[in-house]
């Protein structure tokens, strides 16, 4: 059984990944196609299936030489029925029945998770988290997801939802978030959560700034932009990335006080801004973090970007 | 091997309870002896040893109908080692080896665990946890506690402070901790933290309250003191309870955005104040809880009292 392979399926709104690796997670073949979400995201399956057997018909590799197939998808996924619900980016408004449809196309049984957990697994496997048994992934783009692997274990909770990092409450004052609650981390530290942070303070800030002439201008901002003007020492942008770190420092290390996992990996778009964000998120981290906790529990980038999701999709399907 | 025992050892500072249960956790047989905390300790282990050969010889029982013995300590438990260290209220000055000692006195395996930890697992399985697999435990006494079983696992983290809920931070600029953090949930919600609450509400309190009252006369109070007041009406110690149940709600509403556990598990001294405590606690839960946390999630007080630690224990040597 060691010669088995894994594939990992990273199903996106745009392009759907795929990859053949070895059980250690040694990537041996990887493609791409793109994710047809016409007719109600009726062909998603069906190509999905065709490009598998394509591409095992290409190798010469047979159902026999695979341990199974893992994959990601985003919107709810009920991973024992292997059904997926509400994934609106894929144009599916109805229950998909994908595990069912996937293995009678491709004969190979398949283990599905969502993409947040996916991304999370793969990082623990392959990236920064060193294959480590207790790692928390917390991942920062349009809004803010996670993952959380304990004693070796993906966590799903009684109703599918550990590591909803991105709605651990950080001010019981603040903004309106997406979820109905007040003061969600996504709220702030999500690239649209950087946004709204930069443009309240820039209304209270009376000084030269670079952010705040381009929102005076009427003009839009990104949290990329936030980040660069920081970096470049716009006062008012360094005020925001220390607000944003503050609260991701303070969220990580609740989170970190629960599971004193030893990576706290930081991964999605966001968390390109690098160690100028991390240092600043550690900062606070550390002055939350309960003293044991702050001596084991290591904060850090994510290192394998947008392969992440492959890697951890193929990291399903090892049992 | 199913109709092998437990014996489960519970070590507190003032008694040591022991109990010889089935595989199912049915109490068989229960003792206690004092705990003798004299000469630096240096009889605890001896007399746990003497006491358990005593109980076999008067059960006519063996060794061998063992499956081991679980312990629960006080202290920095240092479970692969089987160590304990810095247990103040057992005299024990230097690391003692427990799991050595015992091993050899009684001829059975030994597994130790934090007494925080132990009554979690005891808790979950015995009590109001109904042996799911996802449970959180957090015990309200003279400090804050807590253990996590996540997946069917009891979590240590990489340095042994997983469940550390006493110091999830529910108030960045609150009351110093003995820990040297600020605003930690132990320091407003533990039995000493509700009276810290109560006192700073007194002072900027004018009207009529029986707790104000004995404050002013420089009289204690204590957390059964301003329970039983609110219970009754008093205006004052309503509002405490109300704050202390908003911090609680928060902090557990963030643990289990992280962990979705099917039961939140409220234990220890201050819980004696019942559903009078527990619905106050569940309405900031509910506030701060993501949608489906909330709607899957549920806070229950524990059943088992003192009891959870000794069959806890028993549940350490299942393996």
């Amino acid at each position: 059984m060691t010669d088995q392979k894994l594939i990992g399926v990273d199903l996106g709104g745009t392009t759907t990944k795929f990859a053949i690796t070895t059980t250690d997670g040694e990537i041996q073949q990887r493609w791409s196609i793109d994710t047809n979400v016409l007719d109600d995201g009726a062909h998603i399956v069906p190509d999905i299936i065709d490009s598998i057997n394509e591409h095992l018909a290409l190798y010469q590799m047979q159902p026999a030489d695979f341990a199974g197939i893992g994959m990601g998808s985003p919107g709810s996924v009920d991973i024992q029925a292997g059904t997926v619900t509400g994934a609106y980016n894929l144009n599916w408004k109805t229950s998909q029945n994908v595990k069912a449809d996937i293995e009678a196309g491709t004969h190979m049984p398949l283990t599905i998770d969502n993409d947040a957990n996916v991304a999370a697994l793969g990082e623990r496997w392959r990236g920064a988290g060193e294959n480590e048994p207790d790692v928390v992934f917390v991942t920062l783009g349009t809004g803010v997801g996670g993952g959380v692997i304990a004693d070796g274990h993906l966590l799903h909770g009684v109703g599918g939802s550990a590591g909803e990092i991105g709605h651990v409450c950080v001010d019981p004052h603040g903004y309106l978030c997406t979820c109905g609650n007040h003061g969600c981390l996504e709220t702030v530290a999500s690239a649209t959560g950087v946004v709204r942070v930069a443009r309240e303070m820039a209304e209270e800030y009376s000084g030269n700034s670079s952010i705040k002439k381009t929102l005076d201008d009427g003009d839009e901002i990104s949290s990329k932009i936030v980040f660069d003007a920081a970096k470049n020492g716009d006062p008012l942008a360094i005020k925001v990335v220390d607000r944003v770190s503050y609260f991701l420092g303070l969220a990580l290390a609740n989170v970190a006080n629960t599971m004193n996992p030893r990576y706290v990996v930081i991964g999605g778009g966001v968390s390109a801004a690098g160690e100028f964000l991390r240092s600043q998120v550690e900062k606070y981290f550390k002055q939350y973090a309960f003293n044991n906790v702050r001596n084991t529990t290591e904060i850090r980038l994510a290192t394998l970007g947008n392969g992440a999701g492959v890697l951890g999709a193929a990291r399903l399907a090892l049992k």
